[in-house]
C-alpha cells in the first residue's frame, strides 16, 4: 500500500482533527493508501516544533512556504484562518501538490475563483473539509433522496447554529474580522449548511438574505475593544434550481446549540429530518405507510450506510465527530489513488462562495439575488 | 352564576370543538359565567336541526340571520368558512352581540378593518379563536420571556406545517379558493404562527415572503378539475419591531406534520423551544447554568402554569387539543363578566391580517414590505 | 337518547375528573346515552352542598347511603379512598345500581372477591376506572398486538412511577395507611400498570416482588409524625401465562416522573414502546422493514385509532388526560345501553387485586408466588 | 515519550476496535505513553499474517503462546472468545506481561478467581475492556452522583438489550455454547450493565434472577442444527449494599435495540437517565429547581467532562463508540506509566463474574441469592 506524505499547515483545533484522522485512517479503512504525517508548518519554528512533537509529525517548518516547497510532500493540508487560504492554496497548486483545504475555501468568491483558475488544466486532487457530508447516515439519506423514496423534493429548511459567541464576554477573535474571516457565521457554519443543501437538493437559483451583528463590540486578548465586523446571525429565503423552496439559517449566538447543523426535507411522498447533535440518527416519514402506521422512523446508522462498516460491524454503535474526518481523509486517499470523486472539490466550493456572497449582498440590498446559471 | 347564551353559526369540525368547550367549561372552571348552547345555525333548516340535535343546542336556525336577530342570544360564535365571517360579524355587532370569531378574521385586512370599524365605540366583547395561545405551558413561556429569563429576544423561528393537503388526490375544497378562503396555508395555519409570534415577541416591523402552489389543480367533489388559487407553502423573513430577526414558515403539504406548530426563540441568556405535537412540554435552555449542567430542560405542564389546575391538580397529566378551546371559552366568559382581556381581539386580528397581506404582497413583489407603525 | 342518572360519591380530584367527563360525554360522542349529574354525596351536608354547586350536580347528600338509596339513580360512581369502596359498592349493588368504581377496587383481593360475589347473578353493569386503557393509541397498540404484527410477545417491561411523595415534607395522607389504602404505590399506580400489562399481554402466571418504604415517617396535617405503613417503591419479576417474561415497577418517589406509566413490549417480529407523558404517541419497531430502513416509528394518534374521531378529525391533535375519562364514561354508557363490554369490570379487577396481593406476599417471603390458574 | 509494545490476540470485530484505538491514542492524548502495534496472534499463521498486514501490526504469530513468550511485548491484549481468556491470561501473567482482557473476564467466577490469584503479589497492570465506563459523560454522571447532586440513590433500573440474535435464522455461534461462552446475554451484555451499575451505585448485596432461552435451536455454519445452551433474555431484582433497589435486564433478542445499554437512577433529590444509543447525552432532573422550571435537562458532552477535550474543544461535537476504546487505552497507558487506577481491573471483574453466577443460580433456584460481603 502506497504512502501519501501529508504536509499540514496549522496546528489548532482543526489541525489536530486532521492529525487524528491521518493517524486513524489506515487502521479503519485498510487502504487504498496510507496518509503519513510527514511535516507540519506553523507560524514560527518554536511553535511548529512543539506542535509537530505533540501531534506526531516527522518534521516542522516555521514558514509554510518551506513546507509547500518540500519535494517529498504529496498533499498540502490547509487548516489556517480563512484569509491565508488563497496564498497557501495557490502556492501549493503551483508546486504541484494536491490540496486539502479547510472550509470556507476563501474570503469570498473572487478569491475562490482565483484558486479554481490555478487548478485548470492540472491533474491535482483538491478537496474541501466539508466533513459533515461524510456521515454514513447522510450517505443513506442521499441515496434515498436520489432513489425518489420521498418523491419530488418540495422544501428544505436548514440551520447551522451554535452558541460559541453568544456570551458577549467571549473575546474578539479573527472570525470577527472581515479582513481575516470574510463573512461571520455564514462562512463559518452557514457554509456547512449550504454544502449540505446543495449536496442533497441541488444548486441554488436565487437567495434573499437577512443578517445581523448582535454584539457590536468585543474585547480582544490585549484588552482592546474592537468592532465585530461581520454577522452574528443570518437568515435566507432560497429557491433551488429544481424549484424547491428553502430556508437557510446560521447563527453563532444561538444559546443552547452546540453542533447545531439540522435540517428537514419535505418531499411529495415523505420527509426526512436530521440533527448533527444526534449524528447517528435519521428520521424518515413515509407517506405511503398504511393508515395508523405512519410516523417518523428513527433509523440508526448500520453497515447498510456507506463507510460505516469500516468502523464497526454492529448497528447503532455510532460514530463521532472525528470519525467523519477519517472518512473524509479516505475520500482524499481514494481520489489520489483511484481518481474517485471527492464530496466537495474547489470548483464546488467556488459555488458555495458564490452563494455566501449572494446571501450577504441580498441582505445588504434587501432584495433577492439570482445566482448565475452555472452556480 | 350567570348564564351566557351562545348562538353558534356552523356545525363542522370547529363547530363541534366549540360545542365540546361550551359544555365542558363550567365543570372545569366553575365560573365566572356559564355558556349555554342556546341556538345553532347552519345552511338550511334540515341541516341545522340535525346538528342542533347531535350537538345538543336548544334550537336551530336554517338562516344565520335569524340567529343573529334572536334577542336572547348574548354571543354569536362564527365557525364558518372565511368568506362568510365579515357579513356575519357585522350583523352580529350591529345586533349588539358579543362576537367570537374563528380565525382568520376575514379574507384580508380590508375586510378585517371593516369589522373593527363596526366595533369602535361599542362595549361589545370580541375574541378570535387563536386557541393555541391558551395553552397553559405557553402561559408559562410567555411569563418567563416577559421576566427576561432568557434575556433579550434575538431570534424567532416558527412554522405551522401540516400535511392534510399533501396528497394530490385530496379533493379541491373551499380553502383552495381565493374568493372563499383568501390566502391558503398562510391564513389557515400561518395565522396561528403569526398570532403566536406576536404574542411572544411583539409586533412585526417588516416581512419578505416567498410562496408556492405546488399542486396546481385538484378535483372537487363533483369530479370537476379546478385550479388551486392560493399557496400550498410559504416562507418569510421577518424583522420584529424590537429588532429581533425571525423566520416564518407555513405549509399544508408538509408530509409527516399533523399539528405542526413549532417554534424556537433564542435570547441573549437562553432559548426556548415548543412543538404543538407535544403540547404539554416546553424546552428551556438557561445559559446561566454551571458548566457541565447546561442543556435543554423538558418541562411538563403543571399547576404553576395558568389555567392548568382547573383541569387537574397532578403535574404532567397533560391537556388535549380540545382543552385549549375550553380555556379560550373561559377567557370569553371572563371578558363578558369582568372585562378581562382576551388573547386576541378583533383589533389584534386586524394586525394579523395586515401581516398576512404583507407576506403575500412581498412574495408577489419579491421584496421586503414594511408594516405600518401601528401594526 | 336516554338519560342515565349518575350519583357520584366523592368530590376530590378524581370526583371532578368524573364530573368533567359526564358533562363532556354527549357533546363528544353524541350517544348512545346521556349521563346526567343527578346527585353527589360527600361527608357532611355542607361539604356535599358546596361540591354539588361547584361541580353542577342536581342535588347533594351528606350521607352516601342516602344517595345509594335514591330510586332515580341509575349508576353509583365511587370516587372515594380505597377503604370505603367495599361498603359503598356492596350497598349500591344491593340497591340494584350499576357501579362505576375508581381503582383499585378494594383494599385487597378478599374484599374484591366480596364485591364480585355480590354481583353474581345480577345483570348490573360494573366498571373500574382504569382510564389509561381507554387511550385511543392504546387501542391501536392492542389491535396490532392481537394481529400478530410484532409476532409472539416475549418481553414486557413496565413502570408506573411518579414523584408526588418524593419530598419527605409531603404530609402523611390516607394513602400511607394500610387500613385506609391497603398497599402503597402498588395499589395506587402499580394497579394501572398491572391492568395495562394484562390487557396487552394477558394473565400473570407468577410473580416475585421486592418492595421498600423509603421515607419511614411523615407528618400529618395536624403536625403529628406518623409511620408510613406501605411501600414507596416496588419491583417485580413476572411470568405471564403465555410464557412471556416481564418486569413491573412502581414508585411514588421517583423524582422527575409526573405521569410515568411507560412500557416496552418486545415481540419476535418487532417492538412497541409507550409513555403516558406523551400519551398521543406510540413507538413501533418492525423488524421486517428492509435493511437501512429499520427503526422505531413515532405514530401520532389519528382517526384510525378507536374513539379518537369523536374528539377531532385532525390527526395528531392530541387528547388529554381528562379525555380518557370521557371515553371511559362512553364505555359505561354503551355497556348500560347495549351490553357492550367494559375495559375492566369487577371480575377483572379481582384478578388485579390478586396480583397485587401476590406482589406484596412474594416480597415479604422473598420468593416467587404462582397465581391461581383462573387469575 | 515511552513506547508500550502491545501484543494482540484475536483479530475479529473487537480486535480491530483495539487496533484503531492503539493507532489513534497518541494523536488524541499526546501521552503519557505510546502504544505500539507490535505483534498480533491468531489461529494459524496464514490468518495471523493476513490480519497483521490488514491492521498494521509489526509481526504475526500463528500460536498465541509464541506472542506471550516474546520478550519485547509489554502488554498482552486478549480479544478472543471467552473460553480462551483464562489460559491466555494465566500464561501472560506468568510471562510477566500486563494484561488487557476483553469482557467478560472468564466463563465463570471460579475461572475468574484463578486469574486473580495469579496476579496476587505481582505489580502487573490488569484491565478489562468495559469500555462504556470510559464515556466522558459517564464521568460527569459519576461525579455528580458522588457529589450527592441527586441525593441518596434509591433506585437503579438498567438494561443492556440488543437484537443481534433476534432473528431465528441468525446462525448458531460460539456465544450459544456454554463451553465456549459460559452464560449467554448476561455475560455478553449483562456484564456491561453490571459493571456500570457497580461503578455508579456500588456493590450488589443480593440478586434474584429470571432467564429464558427463547430460540432453543439454531443452525450452525455447517448446516447442523444445534441447541442454544444459554439464555437469550434475563431479568433480575437487585439490592445494592447501599440499600438501593435495582432492576437488571439483558437480552440479545430485543427487536429494535442496537446498542441498548440504558439506565435510570433515582435519587432522593433528583434523577439521571442515560442511553448508550445517544451516548453523548445525559438527562438530569433536579428536584430543587423552582416550580415550573423542573424537568429533565439534556446535557451534551463538553470539555467539562473528563477526557473529552482531548478529542475536540467544541461542546456537543460528540464521540463515537470507537473513541471510548481510545480512552480505555489511555487508562491503560496511564496505569502502566503512572500507576493510575483503571476503570475495571481483574479483581473488580471477579466480582462481576460473581454477580453473573448469582444471577444464573438464582434464576435456576427461583430464589434470592446473597452475594458474599466482599463482592
Amino acid at each position: 500500500m502506497r504512502d501519501i506524505a501529508v504536509g499540514l499547515i496549522g496546528s489548532g483545533y482543526i489541525g489536530k482533527t486532521h492529525t487524528i484522522a491521518y493517524k486513524a485512517h489506515t487502521s479503519v479503512f485498510g487502504g487504498p493508501a496510507n496518509p503519513v504525517c510527514t511535516a507540519l508548518a506553523d507560524a514560527g519554528q518554536a511553535r511548529a516544533d512543539e506542535a509537530a512533537t505533540r501531534l506526531g509529525f516527522g518534521r516542522a517548518y516555521g514558514d509554510w512556504r518551506d513546507l509547500v516547497a518540500a519535494p517529498d510532500i504529496d498533499v498540502v493540508a490547509i487548516a489556517t484562518p480563512n484569509a491565508m487560504h488563497k496564498d497557501m492554496a495557490l502556492a501549493a497548486i503551483r508546486a504541484g501538490k494536491h490540496v486539502y483545504i479547510e472550509k470556507p475555501l476563501a474570503l469570498d468568491a473572487r478569491e475562490a475563483r482565483e484558486i479554481a483558475a490555478a487548478l485548470e488544466g492540472t491533474a491535482l486532487v483538491h478537496m474541501l473539509g466539508y466533513n459533515y457530508l461524510c456521515n454514513p447516515i447522510i450517505g443513506t439519506l442521499k441515496a434515498l433522496l436520489d432513489a425518489g423514496e420521498i418523491g419530488e423534493i418540495l422544501h428544505f429548511r436548514g440551520r447551522h447554529n451554535e452558541d460559541y459567541m453568544a456570551d458577549p464576554a467571549t473575546p474578539w477573535g479573527w472570525r470577527c474580522s472581515r479582513a481575516l474571516s470574510g463573512s461571520g457565521t455564514i462562512g463559518d457554519m452557514g457554509s456547512h449548511l449550504i454544502s449540505m443543501a446543495m449536496h442533497l437538493v441541488g444548486p441554488v437559483a436565487a437567495i434573499c438574505g437577512d443578517i445581523q451583528t448582535v454584539i457590536a463590540e468585543r474585547t480582544d486578548g490585549t484588552g482592546k475593544v474592537r468592532a465585530v465586523e461581520n454577522e452574528d446571525q443570518a437568515h435566507a429565503l432560497v429557491r433551488f434550481r429544481s424549484g424547491a423552496m428553502g430556508v437557510f439559517e446560521s447563527s453563532r449566538i444561538a444559546q443552547g446549540k452546540k453542533q447545531g447543523l439540522a435540517f428537514e426535507i419535505v418531499g411529495s411522498k415523505g420527509s426526512v429530518e436530521f440533527d448533527q447533535e444526534r449524528m447517528n440518527e435519521l428520521r424518515l416519514y413515509d407517506a405511503g405507510a398504511p393508515a395508523g402506521r405512519r410516523g417518523f422512523k428513527t433509523i440508526l446508522v448500520d453497515t447498510s450506510c456507506p463507510d460505516f462498516g469500516a468502523f464497526c460491524p454492529a448497528p447503532g454503535h455510532g460514530l463521532g465527530y472525528n470519525d467523519l474526518k477519517v472518512i473524509e481523509v479516505n475520500r482524499l486517499m481514494r481520489a489520489i489513488t483511484d481518481g474517485a470523486p471527492v464530496p466537495v472539490n474547489v470548483f464546488d466550493a467556488v459555488v458555495i462562495e458564490e452563494v455566501i456572497d449572494a446571501w450577504l449582498a441580498s441582505a445588504a440590498g434587501r432584495s433577492w439575488i439570482d445566482l448565475p446559471p452555472g452556480a
